[in-house]
């Protein structure tokens, strides 16, 4: 269903071709299926006790008549339901479930008959302001709250192959199309939140129709050009804004905060918030292969770059304020007050996905993986119910109590938020993980990331089946088999080599190899016959990290990472202050195994220094003094960065003192 | 004309008692008298080009009917043209000068021109609100606005015998005193912004009025009772804000904010804007002086236990966050989001000049010389025409401007401010210098600072000029000499041993002395004679200084200090970025001599290394790299804090790594 220009890059595997079957992530596959699935569920019914309620589902009833009442929650609230349904659908790919589909079914219908006779679907405007449609899209989400129905649909169909979602979706998409655009009548806007824009690509693609990509690329076209679209809707509307209603502003929206203060093919570095930044960044990279776009694809090559280089934390999360839970400028990333939204590093993942398509360099997937290892799951609890919307490098639980500066920054994962983005969209991201580990072209088949399971796809006109065995992030031997290949013929396995494995070394059944290594993939091809083994030894030797010296907040500091698992202490295992601890700058990292709650967790044990003083810091004790405190030997015991917070609450840190 | 209670405890001299002559602080003196007064009564005529305009003047005029217009400004403007006739008060007593007394009776006058007939004086309730008098007493610093007034009132005519603008006050206060109160018909209330407190116990001393000393005592007695004024009142107001006017609250008022969460004599730790809670601590300790009250000198002796163990900067600043410019909680002193305002360093000094007072004792002089000597000196330019609000420990210039969460946090002084509270009150503090100084009881002369000059006073029935010489902050060789005493008779000098002067000596007309030390005052108790010299050595050796290891954020780190003087390193002399620099261990701590902008200044010199990879750090490198940087060894120079910012802007550093 793609057009012509399209054809030579590679693509991500279906999530029915890629089966999973992995130590390490499996858990976290039936965490999402049979615990948060059904958690959010009840979340959205406004059934989990001492919760912020969700009010999705009642906001559905009402805007259907189903049952009076009033608007409650954000403008974007109906996401919820929709990043949820997105997540089933992709779950139903890999595992059928007919009581969680007739689930869907019922909400479906639910939307269904909340959707207006010109195919108009929010309940927000629906039930609240149902004269001020698309008066207000800097601040209302309402192409955003669309983009994510669409979202959902493209899944859910894909996961069931039923249209009852795919048709909503294109009703409100048709309204959409009716609306928008530089014909006269239509509104020449965009939305304040991208999202409809990676949304109408993934319609395109589902359903062949071309005025999806055409709707698409003028929302991306359009943003940032002159007149400035968000201001002359504000002069419209009165100079107000959705948040405070009545007051007049004295000052417009800022541009830069919504990525429109220059056409996008403009913009040298990540600026505003940072989901919406990636998302966008996202849909410029689809539109740039669909529509073989030279300028886009420089412009998101460059914003890469700009990100990957100078704006991007250890743990692959982006956004350094929680002002605007945006990005602020090059190399401040301060480890206490970011924001690191979980929302923002799974955006970062969509991009890198395209990226990787584009061009299959290793950067790219060094930093999908590191978001997707460190961050996507540090989002969520092991338990499944209680997820964090902020990650912090740093973490004193007094501090995120008592400085206002830091009241964002959660010491103890929340069980739901009043906008809760992220807990569906860690949901949807962990059930659609097989369209990050595979992509194919015609003669390659590339394997992006490391998890034991099975493709099976047409490769250079042969049936071919790939399975693939790894015991990462633990252990560095993978293997890939190929347990079917029919006919004969060349064809290419790549396999990504990551930047963290120093010494990696190869073979083919049994026998050393070392294959081309381009741009971070090792490629290997040949006439592959079935039972052929090709094997990585990666090398899992824990590292220390040290930041640019322009990153003022990581000076005489070290991070420790050990395959793609960036680590950090907890004041469980350490004592509190955590920053009165330096690691020396000469000891053995060594891995040791987890206990308890991290059985089958590799943990990094090391020598390191406790700056005190030899009486004991009691609280009468000055605050200023002129002796030095002694340096006391303590055992220091490091955890996966992406396990923290599964235990007693307390002080973490990622990045710690070194001392020599 | 102060009650029997209080004959006992050591009083401030007057300031036409106290002449200072002093290499350091005569040209502060000066800079005040011949720049900074003239600078800013042009500001307060809005006659500063490219500066934010005061209109404390206009809004006179409007009020008076003598010209048309509104009000402009915040609700509290009028405090700037009071704070500035403070200063002229305080400066005419010390060096009289006809042609700016002129100017100050000319404003006086138009200040009388706007009072109303029943005393009531405000501008901004008068022009903007004139029905809505005292009806938010949280938001708009009425009280607050009178109390400067009156504080204003006593100053001018201490400093000219001139009742003109005291008669205004008195009207006023009379009025204030016919609103409030337990009484029937009154408000039982007090205000947001403490202020009015300190100064009606400065009114009741300088007239003898009882009645005052009585409504400073309701203010401070009534506030935190139950039930809560704040919260009656903004009931009262229909839940509204004097900020977002219209828009209905959803929480009333933060108590703890406002210091209004419970009865002052039950507060523990120091809570809310910064400024507001010394105001008040300072008439708390006011009252307990005069009344004799335990339980209120309790409450002030444990308030300033927390300030002074907890939550004091090392530059003698308050205020760890920007949020409400407020304290946040023990130990908790970020070093480079913290607001430490130069006005709550000053309302530190009054509050400590109060405790100095009840109990001699050296922390009270430490501490007030510690915000003395940096933050209130730092917090002007050395053209005297430049100010900084904010007092960080740490500046790195690019997050002021890039990073929201440090917007806050100026890299260069600023010629005047919308909110401009602390030039003036720099400058009202500077140019009463001469009342922090010296205090005496009938037996005791005290010497709290080394400041050169001459004291007048009747000790014990006798005659006494005592003449001080001094070279600090530079030298630590002080000189007390008796230059008149009349008849005879013991009297004692009392001298304060400064914390920082490890090893002190002391020598009586040349000869040796181990003077009785009690509570950090040296005690000379004899039959003084005319000629007598006491002479102390201070130990002035540069110290490094370590905070308590709660204090998370100089976890590693050292600050230097030489004598009263806190330092840092500026980009200037040492490079970006400053944190990528530590001091050696071992390293010695010279003091040189300043050069170009810092002649006359002591400035130390010592060895660190810069953390640095050999490639230079380009803005390609890696973010993240598994290469350690390498050491090199760097000559770093640091400079009083009091001085930073006065060459070419860069980034600043208190508090520096050190390495072994």
């Amino acid at each position: 269903m793609s057009d012509n220009q399209t054809a030579a890059y590679p693509r991500p595997l279906d999530l029915g071709s890629v089966s999973i079957e992995d130590r390490y992530w499996t858990p976290y596959l039936n965490l999402v299926r049979h615990t948060v699935i059904p958690y959010q569920w009840e979340a959205l019914n406004d059934r989990i006790p001492d919760a912020e309620p969700s009010h999705a589902i009642r906001n559905f009833r009402i805007a259907a008549g189903a049952e009076p009442g009033a608007f409650e929650g954000f403008v974007f609230q109906d996401t919820d339901l929709y990043k949820w349904l997105e997540a089933v659908g992709f779950s139903l790919s890999a595992a059928p479930d007919a009581d969680l589909e007739r689930i869907a079914d019922e909400a479906i219908a639910l939307i269904a008959s909340a959707q207006q006779p010109d195919g108009y679907l929010n309940t927000y405007f629906t039930v609240a302001e149902p004269g001020r449609r698309w008066t207000n899209l800097t601040d209302c989400h309402e192409l955003y709250t669309a983009g994510h129905l669409i979202e959902a649909a493209v899944a859910y169909y894909d996961g069931t192959g039923k249209k009852n979602l795919l048709d909503v979706a294109c009703r409100l998409a048709d309204h959409i199309d009716s609306v928008f655009g530089d014909g006269p009548d239509r509104i020449r806007g965009y939305d304040g939140h991208q999202e409809i824009e990676l949304a109408l690509v993934k319609l395109y693609e589902a359903t062949g129709e071309h005025k999806y990509l055409k709707l698409a690329a003028f929302f991306i076209d359009e943003r940032g050009r002159e007149p400035h679209f968000f201001h002359q809707e504000w002069e419209a509307r009165g100079r107000t804004t959705h948040w405070t209603p009545g007051v007049v502003q004295t000052r417009p929206p800022a541009l830069d905060y919504l990525q429109a203060h220059k056409p996008v093919r403009e913009q040298e570095v990540a600026t505003g918030h940072a989901v919406r930044a990636v998302y966008m960044y996202t849909a410029m990279a689809d539109l740039a292969l669909h529509k073989g776009d030279a300028s886009l694809l420089a412009a998101c090559k460059r914003l890469w770059r700009n990100v990957a280089d100078k704006q991007l934390y250890i743990n692959g999360s982006i956004g350094s304020t929680h002002h605007g839970e945006a990005f602020t400028f090059d190399y401040d990333l301060p480890n206490d007050t970011n924001y690191s939204e979980t929302c923002a590093s799974i955006g970062l993942i969509f991009f890198a996905r395209r990226m990787l398509q584009a061009e299959p360099k290793g950067e790219y997937g060094d930093i999908l993986e590191r978001a997707l290892y460190n961050t996507v799951t540090a989002g969520m609890a092991a338990d499944g119910k209680h997820y964090f919307y902020v990650n912090p490098m740093e973490v004193w639980p007094a501090a995120s109590a008592g400085n206002p500066g830091k009241h964002h920054v959660k010491a103890v994962r929340q069980k739901w938020y009043g906008c809760a983005c992220c807990p569906p969209n860690v949901a949807r991201l962990l059930s659609s993980l097989g369209q990050y580990v595979f992509a194919a072209d015609e003669q390659t088949l590339y394997t992006h990331l490391f998890v034991s399971g099975e493709a099976k796809l047409t490769l250079a006109g042969r049936q071919v089946a790939l399975r693939t065995a790894s015991d990462l992030p633990w252990e560095g031997a993978v293997s890939l088999t190929l347990t079917e290949a029919s006919g004969s013929g060349a064809f290419a396995l790549a396999v990504r080599v990551p930047s963290w494995s120093k010494r990696t070394s190869f073979a083919l059944n049994g026998v050393p190899l070392a294959p081309e290594i381009r741009d971070g993939y090792a490629y290997v091809s040949r006439d592959w016959r079935a039972g052929d083994v090709l094997t990585l030894a990666l090398d899992m030797q824990p590292r220390r990290i040290y930041a640019h010296p322009n990153v003022r907040a990581n000076a005489g500091r070290v991070a420790l990472q050990r395959g793609p698992l960036v680590y950090c202490l907890e004041e469980t295992d350490n004592g509190a202050p955590l920053v009165s601890l330096a690691l020396r700058a000469e000891a053995e990292l060594r891995p040791v195994a987890g206990e308890g709650r991290l059985a089958g967790v590799v943990l990094l044990e090391t020598e390191g220094v406790r700056l005190a003083y030899s009486e004991a810091p009691s609280e009468a004790a000055a605050l200023y003094r002129t002796e030095p405190p002694e340096p006391a030997p303590q055992r220091l015991l490091a955890v996966p960065y992406s396990l923290w917070g599964n235990r007693e609450p307390g002080e973490m840190l990622v990045w710690i003192r070194e001392q020599s």
